[in-house]
């Protein structure tokens, strides 16, 4: 059995995308900003993939801007609000512990260049709360971005609350909707977001392509400098074949999301109860207010790293923290923000499954996990010291 | 007849980087940067990639950084020089006048922040000379961008002895191979190049993928910020559809160079000779240094925008300036950098051939764009007061 539960990290292409990029890339290659036909043809190309994805995000399309993906997004939405912020004399931005690297070390390069950043706490439950929010507003805060669904935990953030607060405070609002879009419904006017970041490869899309909402109003700062593609905001040539694509996948998750998202939000919390079970063990972030397809706990005792390559014998992909970090040795921040300790953070697993997901294959990862668990902790000398009582356990 | 001759503004895929780009889509959706078997034979082949790539410009695989294009490329290119440059002290850059906008633009920006620029002349053969350039060096240089060929009107700058000049001063040297990676042998070590921007859709592969190279001792500056894939210096899932369907088409495109551009040359020339016969028209640039690919005329007392409507009309796709501009009333920064007086600048065309182009296809060129020409001139204002005598012919 071959069960590939790491969607967070990226999704297999559908395969109505791949046709569309096949069928783009052999006969639409034309360069859109040229004048022959076949340039044209791809203008309207991606002009009605532009439509299309708007729509689906209820923004206008002149109010999408298509990057190389979601990171890109990020960094171009902070740089617009900084500066922005910056000529009106306004350098506060308020965001969140455990936002995206994209985020967090964008706001740590604004920090070094003038710009001061509040961090709001996410609690055990992984939200973010709208009181703290307004009492961390000032009159020089010219930006709140807070991610709308966790990329490790799940935990979906009061979006349309957040973005009432800054609408009523004149403040712009960016969200990092990345694992967001395709997934959960989003609707800019009434959420009342004024930025928002999406990338291809999370809604079964292709990679290298995303896209960020600006709201019309609002001026947009480039971070890629050139030609005068995008109307002038993103320069490079573009990638129509990965737009198109795009949009099709993005037309295909979201067709029909509700029975979709309630099949996922079954299996995982079948998943949840499952590995519950085990001793010592703690889901990671809320269990209601989080992505359907999203199953993040921490295990005591044990590595994440281990309990991934043992998983993958069993032939489950998962993760431990995001894949943008992989490799480093740090513990995930989002799970320190959360309250977990390092040693518990360590022996984390995220299972982030698919629309596919059926109920046999739950159970093999539930056995799979609980065997894995086990196996690890039978040789792991914390484990010993815990269970000799040398050391104190953490979790229950 | 269809002929498709703006191979400068993009270049058709060819069918083994579809085919690569496909299967890639199909099988290795992996991420990368994850721990378990999909993700690591993803990332072996990534690495196969970078090593291919690397090996046809003859630098190091971790030289090669994937961008999302050349656009991107020049950015950071830029960035890393400028801000090392900013640590020494160093604030002054020398680049020509006729850089594609992505370094142009950049530079403007860089200028904003306290740099300080000298656009070396590209006098009337479009080729930068290399005593102006050593000329222009001084204490505080930190930088030299010059692109290896134009994308207007293709010519080769002098790349070996820039890159000598650069060396022997200790100064950073960047060129903008966009129109040549893939068209022109380049070997990083042996010119002395510091970093090299590319895209892959100039030479047959996917859009929205390119790569920087960066000598290894340079530190590199992020533009995009964010997780820690290609080693914490561009952040953003790694487009391996792309990246490998680009290594693909590069490996195609250099494997017969020498006889293709030869075949080119001969059609290139054939062309010339045959729109030269033109009344009032000149070649734009240097006849010899100039890519096989590249022809680009001016003609007087016409449009060069209703001389491509008219083309295309005859299956001809071809352009005036570059695409990244194109909708702009401005003409080409380029042309104007060479000489040409707005009146005849605006009256250009680029044809930009590919590799199968066939004598019988030129014929065809030659006699449209002289039908068109004679056509366009019948009924312009301009054209009537040049041959009444009211305004004097600028081109013979």
């Amino acid at each position: 059995m071959q069960i590939y539960a790491d969607n967070a990290a990226t999704t297999k292409m559908s395969e109505a995308a791949i046709r569309t990029m096949t069928e783009y890339m052999q006969t639409w290659y034309g360069n859109p900003s040229s004048l022959y036909r076949i340039g044209q043809r791809a203008k309207e190309k991606l002009e009605e993939a532009r439509a299309e994805i708007a729509g689906v995000i209820n923004a206008e399309p002149r109010e999408i801007i298509f990057t190389s993906g979601g990171s890109e997004a990020d960094n171009q939405a902070l740089l617009t609000a900084a500066l922005n912020g910056k000529k009106k004399g306004k350098t506060h931005i308020i965001s969140s512990a455990f936002e995206h690297h994209a985020i967090l070390h964008t706001l740590k390069k604004l920090e070094k260049n003038g710009f001061e950043v509040t961090l709001l706490p996410v609690h055990e439950n992984g939200i973010v709360r709208t009181d703290e929010l307004e009492a961390a507003i000032r009159e020089d805060t010219c930006l709140v971005t807070i991610m709308t669904a966790n990329n490790e935990i799940g935990t979906i953030q009061p979006v349309s609350e957040i973005g009432a607060i800054c609408r009523k405070h004149g403040i712009v609002f960016h969200t990092d909707a990345v694992q967001a879009v395709g997934h959960l419904p989003i609707d800019v006017k009434a959420q009342n977001i004024d930025m928002l970041s999406a990338s291809a490869h999370k809604f079964h899309g292709p990679k290298g392509v995303g896209f960020l909402y600006v709201r019309k109003g609002i001026l947009i700062q480039n971070l890629i400098e050139g030609g005068a593609q995008e109307r002038g905001k993103r320069a490079g040539t573009e990638n129509l074949p990965g737009i198109a694509a795009m949009a099709e996948a993005l037309k295909e998750s979201v067709a029909d999301m509700e029975k979709k998202n309630a099949h996922m939000a079954e299996i995982r919390d079948y998943l949840i109860r499952g590995l519950s079970g085990i001793p010592h063990s703690a889901l990671n972030g809320d269990a209601e207010q989080r992505l359907p397809g999203n199953v993040n706990f921490s295990f005591e005792g044990i590595e994440g790293e281990s309990i991934l390559i043992l998983l993958d014998m069993r032939g489950i992909s998962a993760s431990s923290g995001s894949a943008c970090t992989s490799g480093a040795l740090d513990p995930s921040h989002v799970l320190l923000a959360i309250g977990r300790i390092h040693d518990v953070a360590h022996g984390s697993l995220r299972l982030s499954i698919g629309e596919d997901i059926t109920k046999e294959e739950a159970d093999h990862i539930i056995g799979s996990v609980r065997e894995v668990v086990e196996h690890l902790r039978s040789f792991s000398p914390v484990w010993r010291d815990l269970t000799e009582g040398k050391k104190e356990f953490i979790l229950k």
